[in-house]
């Protein structure tokens, strides 16, 4: 049997990773650019890559390595920036303004930086824009740098075009010797293919010295990261390298469409977990996953669906093409249908769902219940096995086992002013198109006629119903077309 | 003009193709495979594409070749790949248990092989985990092998890059010599890109020999079905091979991400056929077909959607976005727009149905009929240019022509143990939020007032409704919001 | 910081362009042709791209060069195109009968042809299956014709493989000396990539000797425009060449396949200008543009989004994933979720729309209006804050400020011959489930109760409704299964 080269083959990070620091780490995260190109009001920082902030997945990656301090440069926005992540009490702000280039920004977060004095203090400088690189990778970094007493340590990718890169030109013995930028490179230096990242893990105490030393006299009058290479190496200070995982780990955001590229390489890489995980899916093109998606055993998912927030699947949960669950539990066996919405919601084992149910917020479903189309579910329970098949409305609800809801039933649970609780007890049955006028209950095994208004409690196990003569009107003429 | 090389060229193969052969064919198919890496529970064979088990493709490419006999080796899941088949008649089942490789799993199948004592007998060997191949593909390698008598027949493909897999190396004249295992390869071995796919024919006498003469003194002690090209060769029979229109129909599924990547191919091989045939597709990538979809001329269908089962599209039939379909017959001019969801059902010439409309099992829409959005029908028949546009459940319903269903009506059909009927007549005007409690009939132009609980038969032409008098009550007051 | 190559790099042309000719321009698109491969009963020119014909495509880019005369050679269902364009009165229509070549065809437009008898006198020729090509592209071979007095001007494209096209050899200085087709070319010829499109731009007075002058000495026995490059070369006229933006532009559609090819093309274009203006889409490759869509600031766009005839989202509005929008306004910060359909319709700022909401033509929704799931609007104004939120139909009503629309209302505006007006003045409370039987009036702040049939004018301030006693049946009995 042949088998193709299968083009899902990036693993995600896992969220933490066990780390025994032998070393005392601070991370300095750049995140004061304006970001021009993407014509926003919003910081560039704080634009989205599968529905959460870029900053936040870079934060992510950063506190997985459990540094003893996290700094933030903020610039442009600083303060939407700040506010964003006011709630977050691990973080250090600091304010470059104006930004004069990323050394500038490293310098403004040299106080914040901590120090026990010995050689093996680190701070390794990520980048806001930079969303996607994995713990894995820094942790490799971090590590190489460790093994080198005293030295820099940065992360460099091979490309296959490098134009415009600062590159790697390394010694004889394959050591780092120094970074050229692609202007000033030689020919032969242009054929080089590993770039430098921009991110680097460096001794804090000597990066404080190689700081405090760069100089601005160049094109742009700015004072670059980058130079502090050569300072080590005049220093004679070891310079070593890592690699990612993936190139596009290191892949920044400067624009709309650099923002859509990385989204899809998430969107890829979400999927060839999940598919690494023994998840069938219809379409590893057609998932958005943006937040945390565990499955169970033989879980199948459709084209189109979108998770977002936390989403569980329990073994053997079949959902449809075209739905959207955020902040779900699936428990097993549980089949959703196409054009199915979930948010804030539980459903039950072998429930079935949809297609076209609405479940909002609160809504707790038990085994076997089942919730079809033009269903709405807020905040309320159904009992196993019961029903709310078509057209209704069920909000605010402590629904029984066994109850039948009618078509086109509606649970009258807001009176203009407040929000009331239904009652509906085990094995009742709602005739379609009632009005359940909340407060009220219906009684276990009680029965409501077709078209009822129940204002006051049914009783159990009897008929209630509202409901006047049919009559026929004789003489009685259908309008006819309006002629003008 | 220029016209571009279009990336979807493959045609799908014919699911019948006329064969005479002057030969008895038997066909044996591997099945036996645990699939580790689907990480599942059900057999790896019985894994879907395109909604149907990968077995059940190669069994319709298998059947497609009119096989005296048809053998499947199952090991893993055994009973449960036995059950999944048992109703089809045509189908010998043979147990390999341990699986000690591919030629061990075809020496389970010689009992059931069936000759004439003539040269003419011949065995193919499938894998139910290669889902794709063509009936035409395999016809080609039974006339390759039938044009050299006593030969063996390899199929074969050329890849871009062939590492890992069995090279084919060719004699001077070009004839097939031997199979060289990847590991076993010269330098220039290596070189060459056609590579063996394990489907062979070979002459079933002959194999019976070569099968009992295998040996397993190799590392993973199996007995590899590839060792008879050896002793053919050794044996002086010909060995002849033969290529089949794509490689993806040779490509075999171990994962999930393969199964998906296949998926895809599928995919696109189906869209390519329904261009073709002259369909406007919205986007090719995003159509699936899951089963037959016949089209009829100037047929259009937009982004996203789904087909399962049977469905014919006739003659200016157009689909709107995202809808999905599962055996449906819709006639010539129907429109469906988007969000729709039809199953099990006829659509008549002219109808407009949706967005958002559900059309379930035992549902047949006449000519002109319009069913609007958030409409479900049920096991019903709509006559000609009959309407229910809104909100609105139909179930178990005979309507007739030109009658209209109003907003918010409900075929009250199920009393909570039976289903009845109900029956709208020629001409009905049916007013809004009206329950009809089935069984019940309304009469042919006969109107029901707008909220109407209909019990007992409407008659024909005249107004009936079920209403109390609408009063305002003086002195009341609306309820204001609670506060704690 | 890397930033990758991004695939998304076509800028879609401005719709106008400022031009001021020194010349009379022609302009003769080429419409005649059947598209056999189309399988169409409908003329290959009138197929679609992006929801309009690709002849329609061609003329907006005519029309915006400014032509004095724009000629359309008809053929193959000359009547069906002339029907489609009969109300755009700038247009002149000429038959091709029968179709005998490109010469032939650009014969026929002769007689319609302006000339004020100077040099400058120009005719371009396009053709009305090339449906991409772009104003800025067209006026760039303009000039480069203008540049050379005399000339002939050829647009022409680099391809990687050129094989089967007209090869443009160029002189020793670089000039365009002729075009040699495939067939007759050299080896060397072969190995040129630039290739002839077929558009061009000729003196008119020249272009009309060489057109007689075309002979049909071919296998074909037509008569080929191409074969004026040779007329020119030979009377020593210049022969120059421009090129296109992009190759795609010159692209022809014969077949549903390349129909399908240049909608992916447009498809990602128009995606590509969106992300360039500032518009985050979650994937470029899921959004279907058809027509005009402008947005303003900190647009989001979600998955699988149709926009067709004139969109226009403000600042901050954001749009779900499966939505499809035709015709609407959208004001700023409004947010329409999942699923929801709009169509000829305003939105007002800040409100709220879906999921699955429909929104038919005529509805104006004001500032921070709320329509939820499985409720239709038609034809409807909502005033600010008014909310519509779950399973009503609200058609021909003019609702005002703050009004709150219950679950499961429906206005009856159709009595079965007529459309009447139902009017929801500011503060009134619609209690669910209620019908208003349509004229009719809900007062300032009145109050409906749950389930009331409106059919007289509900006073304002006060509570109406029309309800009958609640009551419970004893010794009734559920009915049982019927077992037969």
């Amino acid at each position: 049997m042949l088998v193709s080269a299968v083009p899902y083959t990036a693993t995600l990070w896992q969220p933490s990773i066990d780390l025994e620091w032998r070393f005392m780490l601070n991370i300095v995260i750049l995140a004061a650019g304006m970001g021009k190109r993407m014509k926003s009001d919003l910081p560039k920082v704080l634009h989205g890559l599968a529905g959460r902030p870029m900053l936040t997945h870079v934060l992510g990656s950063a506190r997985a390595l459990g540094p003893a301090r996290l700094v933030i440069v903020v610039g442009h926005g600083a303060d939407t920036v700040r506010e964003r992540y006011a709630a977050e009490g691990d973080l250090a702000f600091v304010l470059q303004q104006p930004q004069l280039g990323t050394g500038h920004a490293v310098q403004q977060a040299v106080p914040e930086l901590m120090e026990t004095g010995g050689d093996d203090d680190v701070t390794l400088v990520l980048y806001g824009d930079v969303p996607l690189v994995a713990p894995g990778t820094l942790r490799r970094l971090l590590e190489a740098r460790a093994a080198q007493p005293g030295s820099l340590a940065l992360l460099t990718v091979e490309l296959d075009d490098a134009t415009g890169y600062g590159r790697i030109v390394r010694n004889a013995d394959g050591a780092v010797g120094r970074v050229v930028e692609h202007k000033d490179a030689t020919e032969d230096e242009r054929r080089i293919r590993e770039v430098n990242t921009g991110i680097v893990a460096a001794p804090t105490a000597a990066l404080k010295r190689w700081l405090a030393a760069l100089r601005n006299d160049n094109a742009q009058q700015e004072y670059y990261l980058t130079d502090i290479v050569a300072m080590a190496a005049a220093e004679g200070a070891p310079v070593v390298a890592a690699q990612p995982d993936h190139v596009w780990e290191t892949l920044g955001v400067n624009s709309r469409a650099q923002q859509a590229e990385l989204e899809g390489i998430y969107r890829g890489a979400q999927a060839a977990r999940l598919m690494e995980d023994g998840v069938t899916l219809a379409d590893p093109a057609r998932l958005d996953v943006r937040g945390e998606l565990r499955c169970g055993r033989d879980v199948f998912i459709d084209v189109g669906c979108v998770f977002e927030g936390k989403v569980e699947l329990a073994d053997g949960v079949s959902v449809g093409p075209y739905c959207v669950l955020r902040d779900v539990r699936v428990a097993p066996g549980a089949r959703i249908d196409a054009f199915s919405h979930l948010h804030e919601a539980e459903v039950g084992a072998d429930a079935r769902i949809g297609p076209y149910a609405r479940i909002r917020p609160g809504t707790r479903l038990a085994e076997r219940a089942h919730v079809g189309n033009f269903v709405e579910i807020k905040n309320s329970s159904l009992g196993a096995d019961a029903k709310a098949n078509h057209l209704s409305y069920v909000g605010d609800a402590r629904v029984g086992a066994r109850v039948n809801i009618g078509a086109g039933t509606i649970t009258c649970n807001y009176d203009g002013a407040s929000k009331h609780l239904t009652v509906i007890e085990d094995d009742a049955f709602i005739g379609s198109d009632s009005q359940l006028v909340a407060p009220v209950t219906v009684g276990k095994g009680a029965t409501l006629g077709a078209g009822t208004t129940l204002t006051k409690d049914a009783p159990a196990g009897r008929l209630t119903l509202s409901r006047t003569t049919q009559t026929t009107r004789e003489g009685w003429q259908r309008p006819a077309k309006q002629t003008r």
